[in-house]
């Protein structure tokens, strides 16, 4: 077992925060400070700030707000006080008008003061709930990234931003699937409960093994599909737009606030 | 009976919304459309609009957002396609600098490109819930309207907009109180569970008897207050700032919308 993997994941999640902060971890966050919920990060300039806003209250389950900042704060206070968010990430991504430009470490020589930033709720929080109660979580057994795919079901416009649901897949097995439900229903927070469960073809998805994003699973016989709004949504429906400037967390290396998991729990 | 009373109570929210706008209708909307959820209203020049529902985003038992329209715009698409916020409520506050300065029955002769509407949910929602469930309302007994208090505790701020938390406070038979705060938290859209049960010092009421709006009710001996967030805080931490143009619904005459008060139940 790797020792500095296995210390750094005892760790509280000030303290990972401090060794990403001094550069010293750069890896994804998956794993680290167990039962504490992570984040994930979009910083918009002011004029798109509203319509954004506006966009994830309008379609909660794929944009789980956690935390909205003032233009220009970058201390998440009520999810992490003290920390920066333009520090505190291992990864960070720059897009231009809509296009990738750059990956970086640390965002403060990007930063303005019209910049609002948003954290919404990622769904390691309620994939540790259901593990917790005996439900498989494929991707993880596989040591896989969860497969997105991108389906039909339409988002609620808001002012520029529009788009259709990406939705993440976990096969459960039948006599798992009520409980399953029941799990993440408690965690609206946090994607909350599956938008749809079984015939892919009904959201238009045509082959559930060539996923959008991230990697395929395997599906036991009579194991049902069920599908969960996923938090690469907002950034489909942002990029759609193209917006001049906006940083994102970089894929899996995501915020890690001072929250327990369970704190986020409707009930 | 009052016949006229009794014929509106049966018709549809669509129905009703149309005699409002007639002007034959111009009465509270109380017991009107049983089984549809009825809405608070505030309408705010675009300048507020962000911190405003940024506001709603962090305090979301005092202010659960309904719907929120794209400014200018007066038809709720989600909450009642078809409506016009204008004229499809009895009657309007318009306030100027935080002061009231009159009572309409139309806000066409106020309206501008640059306003922007919040829908929030209000607590007769899950007063139903309660009733059917035989937990008593006890200002609903007594024909009153419901104690409302301004308690200690504070809301989140957000931009210029801060204050404390107004409660409402209803009376519960001990044996009762579980089940009052299982329903409630089923409708997380309209305020929710309780914040808080028993001592009312506990957050700076001093005296049940004298409530800050709305009437006092009997307590009978046994009998536990428990205390829900109000629809009044956002509108006093509105005033609190003094903008220069606010309108709201008049106290009791609602917007009466086309969703099922079970169809905002989170689960």
């Amino acid at each position: 077992m790797d020792t500095e993997a296995n210390d750094i994941s005892r760790l509280t999640p000030k303290e990972i925060r401090s060794l990403i902060r001094k550069g010293t971890w750069n890896e994804v966050t998956a794993g680290l400070a167990l039962g504490y919920a992570q984040a994930n990060l979009v910083i918009l300039p002011e004029r798109y700030a509203f319509d954004f806003l506006l966009f994830c209250q309008r379609n909660p389950k794929p944009c789980p707000l956690l935390e909205v900042l003032e233009k220009g704060v970058s201390e998440p206070k009520e999810m992490a006080p003290g920390a920066d968010l333009r520090r505190d990430l291992p990864r960070y991504r720059i897009y231009e008008k809509g296009a990738f430009v750059r990956e970086v470490a640390d965002i403060s020589p990007y930063w303005a003061s019209d910049l609002v930033s948003f954290l919404l709720g990622c769904s390691y929080s309620f994939e540790f709930a259901l593990m917790d109660a005996g439900v498989p979580v494929r991707h993880i057994e596989e040591g896989k990234n969860v497969p997105m795919y991108i389906s039909t079901i339409p988002c609620k416009k808001a002012g520029v931003f529009e788009g259709t649901l990406v939705v993440t897949m976990r096969p459960i097995p039948p006599d798992k699937v009520v409980r399953a439900v029941q799990i993440t229903t408690r965690f609206s927070a946090v994607h909350g409960a599956p938008v749809h469960v079984g015939d892919p073809s009904k959201i238009g998805i045509r082959d559930l093994g060539k996923p959008d994003f991230g990697d395929s699973v395997r599906i036991n016989p009579g194991e049902v599909p069920v599908y969960w709004a996923c938090g690469v949504t907002p950034q489909v429906a942002l990029m759609k737009n193209k917006p001049d400037f906006v940083i994102t967390h970089s894929p899996g290396h995501m915020f890690i606030t001072d929250i327990r998991n369970e704190d986020l729990a409707t009930f």
